[in-house]
């Protein structure tokens, strides 16, 4: 950011000042409230960390849901239900809890997760009021357990072609649900191998010999603590981590549920057999229903963008204590976090977590909008979708590194169970597969981009780019998106002309900004082009995916940088001048200058670096680094996490 | 590799045929034997995988120390032992077995390398006739647990600095040790919270009040399973992973051991309190000492890359097993790794795995040829501490990377910890930690790159560059190693002058050497460069490190990489003509293009690569991923994981 102080040389900067209380109050939000119900509900349930160590896996497992138990009485995880069912009424204040949750045990969190978010949401968003009136009630308090049983060993990310089936019989005005092959089992279902009374269960519904595709039913898999008839449980056994959460496989056999049972929001069976819909276009239909849970995508994103901050203050608070090597003979040893490389290691890794907390709000509120109804059209779906998933792959890998940058920069005190790093490790490590594999969501977002330009095309399959480049429809979308038409736009980006960025100002946000602007258009051009070319040249569907897949990617993730980069540029904008304002501006331009750093290669191979520019960047880098050094333990202060949950007495002490 | 089929377009490239049991017989190469022994072994125990899972900390850690007892009976783990005291007096060999064990429980390996390698090493290396005889025998059976009793809280790798205090009472003959303040404790001690009866305690000693540098002494920590008198013993308590290895920290009070005790081999105190040492200066003394237990950061890292193969091995069979998506609406869903990002995602490492390996062959050589004797001078010390330290870096960096990949490429059942990612992830994860922090080990590298040129300075600390920024002895290494002749050999390097990496085939190896060969020396010159300036600037010679610090870790870098190449060019050219030639010199290419694509940047910015170029190898390291795709589950195979270790049923079935 070009803020006060933005002059290149470090020496004469001022440094600062920080108020923390009111760094803290930014980054909590309109949603503090319920924030601070957490935090106070995980002091209260600290022991919980300990338990993770010391329980074996049956008596964690029974742990963790009086915990969640608990807390569902305090009305924290109840956040996202009307009211009138027990709820908070506040979609956006659920989410923030659950990220809020992060802080802790992640044992708690996921099964949280599965508990309110995919059961719960799932009666929530795919029922209807015979469903809310049945449910609801008892499952916001915790006393009804149930389970999301999507995900089958077969089918992974492909939901659209798992393998069980519901057969309605109109004799019987029932559904007949049966798994058909062992491919089909559902698997990984938390909540399933212990706790559960409820699954719903998402099949293939079959009317009448028609194939109407995936539906959910509500299918009860257990009484009295034994699977009900037809029903066979198995469970998935010790986990790498998250082993408070009773994770399993399910069968069924012929297992018989009655007509009412359909989750019928989007699609319902007449009892005369007869398959009605108000959404005609099947495929329309089918991401319809998905799309409803779309809540869940935004929340894993938000954890592990916390996950990351009790990972980095660990690491700084360290790195400010520990000593190593004397300088000199005669002085004694240095800090770490006084070293260049332990600076380059850490604080630009607190300033991409910053920047994808700012991300997070945009998307929270984004989803809140939406399921509020206060701006909940197609385009808003969409856009909330695209964003979900892009923000959930970046802010998972983001903790999936952070934490292993934090462990090593701990050395052997990080690997002791004690100093919490083994738990956020094997915990969080799942993060990045579930609720849709990081690359897999990364692979949609590009696909939204393309259909962007060819919105008749809304209507096709979004997981999968694989189908999407198949056969007429992507003819169109490539018309549509000429890479001719995408370089005007590219220019366009560039406000004073070509020579523009090699003279502007590194720490001007709007070069910033215009530089991952400039590279996400690029790619969406060049990503077209490509398969045009296949296309043209009438070849493989699959083989053109193949090669193109990385570009693909390099797409999505482009695009969803730069949506963070504008996410922490505005707040940094709408924040009052003073201490705060420099600091985050400070960690603005760090987050903005190591993006463009990290894919230094891609500007220069296009045009829009040289290499004296990009020589300069890496200096600029590191003389952010020095001038944010001093301000590190104030900056992982805000984000508000009880010492409790920070654990590591020998680190943090 | 230029060979037979190096035509730049994938189509009409013949696939070469992989002899797999030829290909294992090159890698085992002249230690066949031993790695068969240990792959028997670790058949015969494959049960512990799963007593890993099931078993308690206490019951596992038994179960551990039986099955390494186990070993050592067939003679597995004292091939680096005198035949005269019950070893195999094959240090090649022993460290062979040590990297082929690493396929299996790395609580097994560790507890192995404490007390064969650590433990064991200490008295072998830094013992006389006296301890040998006394220790040795039953040492080497397990018999007789002890530890290696170095790091402190306060110091971990700052050796020189620990806090531990021998002093010598003339009037008893004996050696009085004494851990002063809690910073001094020892800690992270393999074997010591449960096994050990003996520690190598690392401590400063004190004869008649001056301080003669640390030493170590044999000290009894424990008899009849209790504590010594005067010694202290915690539990380290669980770990992130490796819960087979107790752990533990060590408090001595005054406790007394004969003088006998001191580890006598470069360094006495006669019994009238005289020290005697046939080395005079005391760095060089201690770091003779420490350089005598470079085996252990030979061993680590080659474990590393054995590491990585088990993971490489189960995500490669999954991938070629596994499909999702259809290509088209009638088609089967594609395999795994048809798809062009997951070959981008395996096959780079499986190359990179392999050029290890080569490199891994390499240092160990030099470690036998040094302790055999074969070639034991300073110069060819020297090479080997440097060459273990890297590649102990990158071997050890690779297993957490190829790990963490792999378990994201078989998504959620990676998750699961009966397919082996949990255990191989936690286990592994303190390998960039322990026998040596990676960054502190990449200093050390940089460190030699910069004293070759300055041989006088060889007795400088070897760890910790800050120290050795300090003063006089910098500013002659700089004279000597001035900018001015370091770019005259990078030019030496280009052989057809200034244009000619700008013509050269991107699969001729000399054009991949010259690159990775220029990046090393450029950067070099570069380091001795800042570091100059910072000295005629009189800086704070802490702040100087501090800034050039990311430098000398990517020169290391460099460096170690470039050795890595040349052992696998070097590999290649030897085999005879065939096509295990064709599939390694593919690999060989591979590994060479992705190390020189994923640092382009520096190239670019360097001169040494056009946008044009950069782009080109980016498209070759693709068409070569298409190459090897086929080859896969042979090169994987040629590794010779029992299958049993591979585990994981439902992924590799």
């Amino acid at each position: 950011m070009a803020s006060d102080n933005a002059s290149p040389a470090t020496s004469g900067h001022v440094r600062p000042e920080i108020d923390v209380c009111a760094l803290t109050a930014l980054l909590d939000g309109e949603y503090a409230e319920v924030r601070d119900l957490v935090r106070a509900n995980l002091t209260t349930h600290a022991s919980v960390l300990d338990d993770a160590d010391e329980l074996g896996v049956d008596a964690f497992r029974e742990r963790v849901r009086e915990i969640v138990v608990d807390m569902a009485a305090t009305g924290q995880t109840g956040m996202g239900f009307p009211r009138a069912h027990g709820g908070g009424g506040d979609v956006g204040a659920s989410i923030a809890a659950f990220e809020t949750l992060a802080f802790g045990d992640l044992s708690v969190l996921v099964k949280v997760g599965v508990q309110f978010g995919l059961f719960g949401g799932a009666i929530l968003h795919l029922g209807t009021e015979r469903h809310h009136d049945a449910y609801l009630p008892d499952l916001v308090t915790g006393r009804l357990m149930g389970c999301f049983a999507m995900t089958e060993t077969g089918h992974g990310s492909n939901v659209q072609a798992l393998g069980t089936v519901a057969r309605y019989d109109a004799a019987s005005q029932e559904f007949v649900i049966t798994t058909q092959g062992d491919q089909a089992r559902k698997d990984y279902i938390g909540n399933a191998a212990r706790h559960a009374e409820l699954a719903v269960v998402f099949a293939q519904l079959d009317v009448g010999g028609t194939s109407q595709g995936v539906h959910a039913f509500v299918v009860p898999v257990r009484a009295g603590g034994e699977p009900a008839p037809g029903v066979r449980i198995e469970d998935d056994g010790r986990k790498m981590g998250l082993n408070g959460v009773d994770n399993g496989r399910l069968w069924f056999d012929g297992v018989r549920v009655p007509r009412e049972a359909l989750l019928n929001r989007f699609a319902d069976v007449t009892s005369e057999g007869v398959y009605t819909s108000p959404i005609e276009n099947p495929n329309r239909r089918f991401f319809t229903m998905l799309g409803t849970l779309v809540q869940g995508r935004v929340s894993v994103g938000g954890a592990g963008v916390n996950v990351a901050k009790v990972a980095l203050t660990i690491a700084t608070k360290y790195a400010v204590r520990r000593r190593q090597f004397e300088a000199t003979a005669d002085a004694e040893e240095q800090l770490l976090l006084d070293y260049g490389l332990h600076q380059r290691r850490l604080l630009p890794l607190i300033a991409r977590t910053y920047a994808l907390h700012f991300a997070q709000d945009v998307v929270r509120t984004q989803l809140h909008d939406v399921f509020s109804g206060a701006e909940d059209d197609p385009h808003a779906r969409r856009r909330l979708e695209s964003r979900a998933a892009g923000t959930k792959a970046l802010g998972t890998w983001h903790a999936t590194r952070v934490v292993q940058e934090c462990r090593e920069a701990c050395g052997g005190a990080g690997y002791l169970a004690v100093n919490r790093f083994a738990a956020l490790k094997s915990d969080s490590d799942v993060f990045t597969t579930f609720e849709g594999d990081n690359h897999v969501l990364l692979q949609l977002v590009a696909k939204g981009l393309l259909t962007d330009h060819a919105s008749e095309f809304e209507d096709l399959d979004q997981l999968g780019m694989v189908r999407y480049v198949t056969g007429l429809a992507l003819e169109t979308i490539i018309e549509k998106t000429s890479a001719h038409k995408l370089l005007e736009r590219v220019r366009d980006l560039l406000p004073g002309g070509d020579a523009w960025d090699r003279e502007a100002g590194l720490l001007d946000s709007e070069y910033q900004l215009a530089m991952v602007r400039y590279r996400e258009e690029h790619m969406l051009a060049g990503v077209a082009r490509r398969l045009k070319r296949g296309i043209d040249q009438k070849r493989d569907p699959g083989a053109v995916f193949s090669q193109v897949q990385d570009h693909v990617i390099a797409l999505a993730h482009a695009h969803v940088e730069r949506l963070v980069l504008e996410a922490f540029v505005d707040r940094v904008r709408a924040q009052p001048e003073g201490g705060n304002k420099v600091a985050l501006g400070l960690l603005c331009d760090l987050f903005a200058l190591s993006t463009i750093e990290a894919d230094r290669a891609w500007f220069m191979e296009h045009g829009r670096l040289t290499v004296q520019r990009s020589k300069a960047i890496s200096r600029e880098v590191n003389d952010l680094c020095r001038r944010i050094r001093p301000l590190a333990v104030d900056l992982v202060d805000a984000w508000g996490i009880p010492p409790e949950m920070l654990r590591a007495p020998d680190l943090v002490g």
